[in-house]
């Protein structure tokens, strides 16, 4: 019987995170105050993040030691499995040798609890009794709400109020975890009644949920505000998942040739691919690192190098980025967490320094990969995982063409059990790929007035 | 660090299945044709299963092979893991020691898997090219569109109608796996016109679905029928649970005083407590094993041991069970996983004899049981596995008041995804009790004109 599983025991999950900083040839950027464009300080985030997170953030320390009260958290669901996807393998006909990492055993179905649970412990070691965030689809807010409930912290989620209304099931998830949950724009902050009485019928943006969270925070010296991507630190925690993959594929004494993963923020990407671009950043390997992004948000293909703002309304830090422009509205593909204008500062510097690269897949492409994983493998992937799969099927055709056995890894961020309506959108024919014209990006691009990059 | 993770590798999964039969003191009374009242042969099941699972049905010995491409198949999702219930015991101030067996983690969500590969696989081998079925809320009839889309056997599954309009998703589930899915009645079955045509407005019947997936069998040689609980043989395949679940406790050097799980027709309670019960059979160990049910649908507690109808329609063998009589339609429910008027002939025996236990939760207890587990252990369950926890709770605070340390072992045989309507209805205060009247019971009873068990 060939083993289809890699597993590890629960005494193998990494005491470290990678912080990749340390070897990258050029240093990210660093995040500019937004009114003075001079690089921000420790106590200009002081108040929205706890001291311990905020040291993480500027860290150039190669190895970050994770407590043992989080690694004990993360065994819930860590580590998680590895598979050899033997199943997707025969029904392309092709060479390649694939393996998958499988966040979706975490109990809220994604990889966004293995910095969750971290933010939640730094914050109650400093004493913070609530942490506000915002959410879009649901995914993040869930991760966060279930991370608070277990070291009872209070946790307010704004979540965008047209999925608020249109997806109630990731909201009583986070209510039976303890959560407070608001649709956002909401009465609860004054940005919020502001654009309310100015805009009663708004669907709401993620942009005014993180203005909300960060006045919520901002204004309450007993709370503060948590990101589920982008940041350094977030990107840090998700180390986790990369090192654990080494391990496994170690043990199968295997090295994959390339490494995929879903681009948002790209804490997903990082997660996986970090500690594989270290050994071709401190070791000389030459493994090719690719993000696959939308075609409907590709800021990663199609976006410019500059310092933008991190939300739509302009109240966050200037950060150094690839970005389609912080108002740019990505097309309403079921990916809500792929929908975001911008990439993290360190994984912009590494795509600048052409060290890792980039696809984009269009919408039909990627549930058409999604269904074809779901009946050769049994796992039914969320949409945001189907970009990466989309991109494993190219690379593994490419091989059949070649005739090449190369080894290809990939990222299973999440399951697909609350983005059903996206596949029987599907079925039901109302899915439809998205062109996204160049005057279109030009024009939200020209839209800005942040410091471009020398 | 407390280890909360008891793991098995790929190569520890079971290589037998465990037949109870073997060592029951009173075997099973057979199961009887309805029109002579005679117990039924091989030929009189050839129809509607295979042969290898007919044998199975009526094999008294006590280890079944489990065929290598079964276990491959399982190796998706199995072993499934144990937990240490650390953080229950906690918010329970209990001496008890809790674990749990965590089924939800196979990519249908819940146990249903364990019988549903074996079933299409025996299928496979006899040249069945197509497999009809009933689901309810649709646990099984994913299970089963799962199953059949490895081996490339067409699955047609009839959904009582109610349940198709209302959970779409769990049909979209099905239709990923490529499965055909019919609201029932429907213009598809001889049955399901008659009833369409008499009552064109009706939500459907659990019932109804079996008589039109049993036509469907019946009526096409190419076509089988399958079952996901009640049948031995269905039972026999969720020992794996058990059997993994022994191996896992004695790693921890452990052994339970008692073995609880939620029951609808016996295949999620036997699946977990059979093993154990080798060991008081065979061993002359004292584990108590407790079926956890409603009292919405109290057939083992409140219920008679006699020949009744597998279905609602009376389309079936007449099976010894202890029932409610078939005609019994419990009260709505969202466990409708244990919506189930009668229980199993071996676990009928075993309760006759009383070698079992079964006790029957509420419905305000069974979700308070639910939401207390999810913020002490993160993991949202069913609603079907909340009635095991409500039992686990009962326990552990009998042996808070008792002082001692017992050990409880409990299978939390699904996670709540797909019922978050349930969570919300409760959340909204929509939930209520459901109590049961003697005399409801004694009228469903009195209708019954099947043979009495001496």
């Amino acid at each position: 019987m060939k083993n289809r599983k890699i597993t590890l025991s629960e005494s193998e999950i990494p005491e470290n995170w990678y912080n990749i900083v340390a070897d990258m040839p050029n240093k990210p950027l660093p995040p500019l105050h937004p009114g003075t464009l001079q690089p921000l300080g420790a106590a200009d985030l002081a108040p929205l993040f706890p001291m311990e997170l905020i040291k993480q953030e500027v860290s150039t320390e190669r190895w970050i030691s994770i407590p043992d009260e989080v690694r004990n958290i993360y065994s819930i669901w860590r580590p998680t499995p590895m598979f050899r996807a033997y199943g997707l393998e025969k029904a392309l006909d092709t060479p390649a040798k694939i393996y998958y990492k499988y966040e979706g055993v975490s109990p809220a179905g994604s990889h966004k609890p293995n910095t969750a649970v971290p933010q939640a412990y730094y914050n109650k070691m400093e004493g913070v009794k609530k942490i506000a965030t915002e959410t879009g689809a649901g995914q993040w807010g869930s991760a966060l709400s279930f991370a608070c409930n277990i070291f009872k912290i209070e946790c307010e989620v704004f979540m965008v109020r047209i999925s608020y209304e249109q997806k109630p099931y990731r909201k009583v998830m986070m209510n039976t975890w303890g959560a407070k949950v608001f649709p956002s724009p909401s009465a609860e902050t004054e940005v919020g009644k502001r654009i309310l009485e100015k805009f009663p019928n708004t669907p709401g943006s993620l942009g005014i949920a993180i203005s909300e969270a960060i006045e919520r925070a901002a204004s309450d010296e007993n709370t503060k505000y948590a990101l589920g991507s982008v940041l350094n630190h977030v990107l840090l925690h998700q180390t986790i998942i990369g090192q654990e993959a080494l391990k496994q594929l170690e043990k199968e004494g295997n090295m994959p040739d390339i490494v995929i993963a879903p681009f948002g923020g790209g804490s997903n990407f990082a997660g996986l691919a970090f500690p594989f671009l270290r050994l071709n950043l401190a070791e000389g390997k030459h493994i090719r690192c690719i993000a696959a992004e939308p075609t409907a948000c590709p800021k990663l293909t199609r976006g410019v190098f500059r310092y933008d703002f991190g939300d739509t309304a302009g109240m966050t830090p200037l950060l150094p980025m690839y970005t389609l422009g912080h108002n740019f509205v990505p097309a309403p593909i079921h990916a809500g967490g792929l929908r975001y204008h911008g990439a993290g500062a360190v994984v912009s510097q590494l795509m600048k320094d052409k060290l890792i690269e980039a696809q984009a897949f269009n919408n039909m492409e990627v549930f058409e990969a999604g269904i074809t994983f779901a009946r050769a493998e049994g796992i039914i992937p969320a949409p945001e995982a189907n970009h990466g799969i989309a991109c494993v099927i190219k690379e593994a055709k490419k091989c059949k063409e070649e005739g090449v056995s190369k080894t290809i890894l990939f990222n299973l961020c999440g399951h697909g059990n609350f983005d059903m309506q996206a596949y029987q959108d599907y079925f039901a024919g109302k899915i439809s790929n998205f062109e996204l014209s160049s005057k279109e990006i030009q024009d939200s691009l020209s839209e800005l007035t942040t410091p471009e990059i020398g």
